[in-house]
């Protein structure tokens, strides 16, 4: 998919592709063309290794939910399992009673890599998408690891696409607001996380190798808030798209 | 590699097969048999998407930190990239000072499957390893979710074999002992677990879909300790073989 190739000449379509940009072999445009109307897009990828999701990386969601903001980033993983596209229904499963979304940049990584130096981490940096860290209150209490209460089935909905023309620096400058039902939950900018994209990267590389497709999830602003069967999450990042996922119960 | 295909008639080689047991396709053995002394086993599987661990599964070892049993099973996730075989060596990575093994029965997961109920646990299974969930103790404490304590490279041996004949009931009656420099440090039997196999297999795919070639570590007993460059740590299971992996810096 590749909206921007054409500098704007055809709006609203996507182009299909020879292969798989994260395989790491040539890629070529078929020159066939869809209306983006047309088609219906699936999560953009599907992490062969990990998600790497960060907490309280915004000082204003940390103090909403009472606490601190950790000396070190506070990582946990979702499962590859979790990951659903950017239209699918996000499923609450029984006894998940209190489940939130959090919107959230998503980094996706493009080259296998370790202990990346922050100045290099444009190198292996494929794009960036938009997630929802979708979280279970309740079952993040009670459990203590977050593996249940952030690792269900559906509950990291990305897309709609990977944008893979922003450097880092402007991957942290992006606005993102989340709405539930329409109404503004979340209104913020990338330019508040505590870390940044390519502090990250290299932290997170520095005990685990990264391979391409992975994700690291950059952690959540303030105004995080209850979903329920029936309702519609969007979430808007500034030049990434809209991600929009119903909710019902599973 | 089947060892036991031949009742004995061949101890201590191993079997060429024409294709992947994981893979759902027909598998045939080519009449290639090797001595298991002239090959490097490596890793049995590498998940396709998830290793789930399972903490405070021994009330014995729970008590040893200092833990409560948990109400429910207490999960965490290792990712693929920290799956090594089982000669390879573990590597301790800068900062991580306090690094421990901890001897584990691992559960192969055989079929795609989620919401398996207790006594159909068996036919999603298929077969056991050992695995050692090396845990680094000050990375544990320091950052509260386990990502980085339990998820970096080298952090999940796993072999020598797959055993595919043993029962989950037959699973949870096998004595573990874990040496370290030769000496006995772990001794117990997976029948103190306190959640078994099927439980475990059962409470796991409620909330999250597994697929052929994951993994459940199934915790461990009581008698974990350090480990240091220059060891080697042995963790032996009845009929699982041996799992024995030198350690250094990385």
């Amino acid at each position: 998919i590749e909206l921007a190739v054409d500098g704007g000449e055809h709006p609203d379509t996507i182009a299909a592709l020879t292969s798989d940009p994260l395989a790491g072999v040539a890629v070529n445009y078929t020159g066939e063309r869809h209306d983006l109307d047309d088609v219906r897009l699936l999560a953009p990828v599907i992490p062969r290794s990990k998600v790497v999701g960060v907490g309280r990386n915004y000082a204003a969601h940390a103090a909403e939910l009472g606490n601190e903001v950790p000396a070190e980033p506070l990582l946990f993983f979702k499962p590859n399992t979790s990951v659903i596209g950017p239209t699918d229904t996000i499923l609450l499963p029984d006894g998940a009673d209190e489940v939130h979304f959090e919107g959230e940049l998503a980094i996706v990584i493009g080259r296998i890599c370790k202990e990346v130096p922050v100045e290099r981490a444009a190198d292996v940096i494929f794009g960036y998408t938009i997630a929802n860290d979708v979280t279970c209150r309740n079952w993040q209490q009670s459990d203590g690891q977050w593996a249940r209460a952030k690792g269900a089935d559906t509950f990291c909905p990305i897309g709609p696409w990977i944008n893979t023309h922003l450097t880092p620096d402007e991957a942290g400058r992006l606005s993102l607001q989340s709405h539930v039902n329409g109404e503004l939950k979340q209104d913020s900018n990338t330019s508040h996380m505590i870390r940044g994209v390519a502090e990250l990267v290299s932290y997170i590389s520095a005990f685990t190798t990264l391979l391409p497709g992975d994700l690291i999830l950059t952690g959540t602003p303030e105004g995080v808030g209850l979903i329920r069967p029936g309702d519609e999450v969007n979430i808007d990042i500034d030049g990434l798209g809209t991600l929009s996922n119903p909710v019902d119960k599973a």
